[in-house]
């Protein structure tokens, strides 16, 4: 009886195509960013639910998977609920892991101490296209570094990484939490409101000036205020363009927001300096960024002809704090490693760095100590080899070889010592 | 309030220098498996929990962490008991999933079928000194190959790999299942008593030949069996040893048996031809192995020095067929990561495929575009850099950057453009 043997609903299988793909991408980005001095930590994928639920994820942490206490803590009758009947959690994010490792194993780091990870995180989100529940997320953090020397460096390693995946034609937008908040309470929005505003100015590339207007105003927002933030963001930007500065002359800055809005530019100045040939990188005022624990600088990496960003960031400086009770800065930033995927398969990635895959067919005929010689003959020579039985039509063998990713191919005849004459496949 | 940041019970965090010594030992097997065209494939981390719970895991599927159903599926009110509260479950192996994945995707891939796993597995084991609840797994696995040929590659490419990893002295010991069979039926015992038998003779290295007679004894087994089997242990192996002869002669042997042991014999022939000097081979009739899936060939490779199995696998044909309902022969070899990255720990790795790691120390007079040109100087000569702020106490700072992993370092000045001379720790 066949069993039904699909992964488990929005999970997916990796075939050897798709994972050298991930692989080498992981590869690449891990190497430039050794060049950058960040190392490699690894948290486990479990972890307790009360930090994960206690760890303002915001609507994430309603997508968590749950794991089932087992043995004696288990007790289905006194349970009050779901809560009562689950110990761990399987991550959602890698920042909230990175949060607690930090918190725990400060004392035998590097100070500041930069990180990157490159893992799996789960989310029980409804299933649908190009959307999986485990996805692999790529960060880099430095824990530990007030200065703007971390944006700096956060942004010439990301755009170093991308670059050296073969990637061209990045544009990097700046903006700052503040000077965000500044230009909007400018607008007479109260303080309160501002979190709400900010989420519906984030939609900004997608419904555009008119539909964040309509936003605002159907949400109750003054109408004074809404008119002046919907004239100032027309100001500041044409969608998909780049500001000088990072807000309007017109809006008021106090002392406070003077230092912010010169550090950014500081930000700008040095950063621009290490920029592979071609990136572009400025300011724009409207840039939001989901995340509620951002606190300071923000930064999002698109690409030219790609709707979407791949890469996105920001500073943190208050979750570390909330573990320890001891604040430390933090600023990261986070490579859309899925879509970078998507994009590099898309283009068609050639690797050069792997040895040449040779399928070497043999008939039954031919003894196995003669199978077994030749590949290590061919072996010898440096190639990669897998040995197969010859079909009766070879043909179509050798057609789906060439499909499967073999990069040429040998025959075995019985009584030929030696390495087989290594042949490419006919132009397809 | 400082809270609890300790990873959860059981689960660790591994720290940089621990995940560079388990990056470098997945990377060098990789490498060597990939000569012998094993592709890496992956499969979600979980599965439904039918499919592990009903696969054939034994002991291991009582410490399946399982996971509960959100929304409404989960129904509290009407669960009868914890089986109803979920509907996935943590991977405790690689092979099961393995399974799943071929007989889902057999068609898109190259037959055989050679597959490279890495990757975690979760055990909710009683937390114990060294053992964790997440740990690494790394099979080879050949789907779709009957002959000999299987065990043979299986064995070359396992001595292969952790050969590559620097290891020596390996010793590889070869059973089968059959001809284990036969030889514990030859004593008198029921072929119903034989899993049972096996599990005691499974303990013949913890516990010795007389440990192995009483336990046999104490279960009830006629006693004349037990005293022919343990004449029959004590003439075919001193423990440590390898035999020449795949069981001992006085074993009646009827044509199938006949034919094991021949199979087996060209197995030891051809796979000794390619082994690295200093690594021995050879038959072992006492090996078992535990696992209840395998069905033919056994083996185990120990390595000098250590009084535990690096290594082991085998053939287990009826696995693919208990999903497909087609059988498919299948054979196997696990390194046991976990163990090679505690004695290349031990052995204390020195990796010479990486840049060197250099701090760049700066005082806080320095202009942070100062610190960027340096740091981008010394980037460009091949150099991973890492900037970090210079302490009062310099000295000490140094020995905690040359015991965090640093190779050398470099201190920078104000007003001293391009790239700082770079230093040497003091020897240590």
């Amino acid at each position: 009886m066949k069993r039904n043997t699909a992964p488990a609903r929005g999970m997916r299988d990796l075939l050897p195509a798709q994972v050298e793909v991930r692989d080498h991408c992981a590869a690449v980005i891990q190497r430039a960013y050794a060049r950058f001095g960040y190392q490699r930590v690894e948290t486990p994928a479990l972890e307790h639910i009360g930090l994960l639920t206690g760890s303002g994820g915001g609507d994430n942490e309603k997508l968590i998977y749950k794991v089932l206490k087992r043995g004696d803590k288990l007790d289905l009758a006194k349970a009050q609920g779901a809560d009562d009947l689950v110990d761990f959690g399987l991550r959602y994010d890698l920042t909230v892991p990175l949060g607690r490792f930090y918190a725990e194993h400060a004392a035998e780091l590097p100070q500041p101490f930069r990180a990157v990870q490159i893992g799996p995180v789960w989310r029980a989100e409804r299933p649908q296209r190009g959307r999986y529940r485990q996805f692999t997320q790529c960060d880099i953090d430095i824990l530990g570094e007030a200065s703007e020397l971390a944006e700096v460096e956060l942004i010439q390693a990301t755009v170093t990484a991308l670059s050296a995946l073969g990637l061209t034609g990045f544009t990097v937008r700046l903006n700052d939490r503040r000077l965000l908040a500044a230009m909007v309470s400018s607008c007479g929005f109260d303080a309160a409101a501002l979190p709400a505003v900010f989420i519906t100015v984030d939609k900004l590339d997608k419904v555009g000036l008119d539909g964040v207007v309509k936003e605002l105003t159907e949400s109750g927002h003054p109408a004074e205020a809404v008119a002046a933030l919907g004239r100032t963001l027309e100001a500041v930007l044409a969608p998909g363009a780049l500001a000088d500065s990072p807000l309007p002359e017109s809006v008021p800055l106090d002392d406070e927001g003077v230092a912010v809005r010169e550090r950014l530019r500081t930000i700008r100045r040095l950063a621009a300096a290490g920029l592979p040939e071609g990136a572009t990188l400025g300011f724009d005022p409207t840039l939001v960024r989901g995340m509620g624990y951002y606190t300071g600088t923000l930064f999002e990496v698109g690409m030219e002809g790609y709707p979407f960003s791949i890469a996105g960031g920001g500073r943190y400086d208050g979750m570390i704090g909330g573990l320890t009770g001891k604040d430390v800065p933090a600023c990261g930033f986070s490579i859309g490693f899925e879509r970078v995927v998507l994009i590099l398969e898309e283009q068609g990635l050639t690797t050069t760095d792997r040895p040449k895959r040779l399928a070497v067919l043999h008939a039954d005929a031919v003894p196995a100590d003669e199978v077994v010689a030749a590949a290590t003959a061919l072996r010898a020579e440096g190639h990669a080899v897998a040995t197969l039985k010859a079909r009766k039509k070879v043909g179509k063998q050798l057609d789906e070889l060439q499909a499967q990713g073999f990069d040429g191919f040998a025959v075995l005849e019985a009584g030929a010592p030696g390495a087989p004459e290594v042949r490419e496949f006919r132009a397809s």
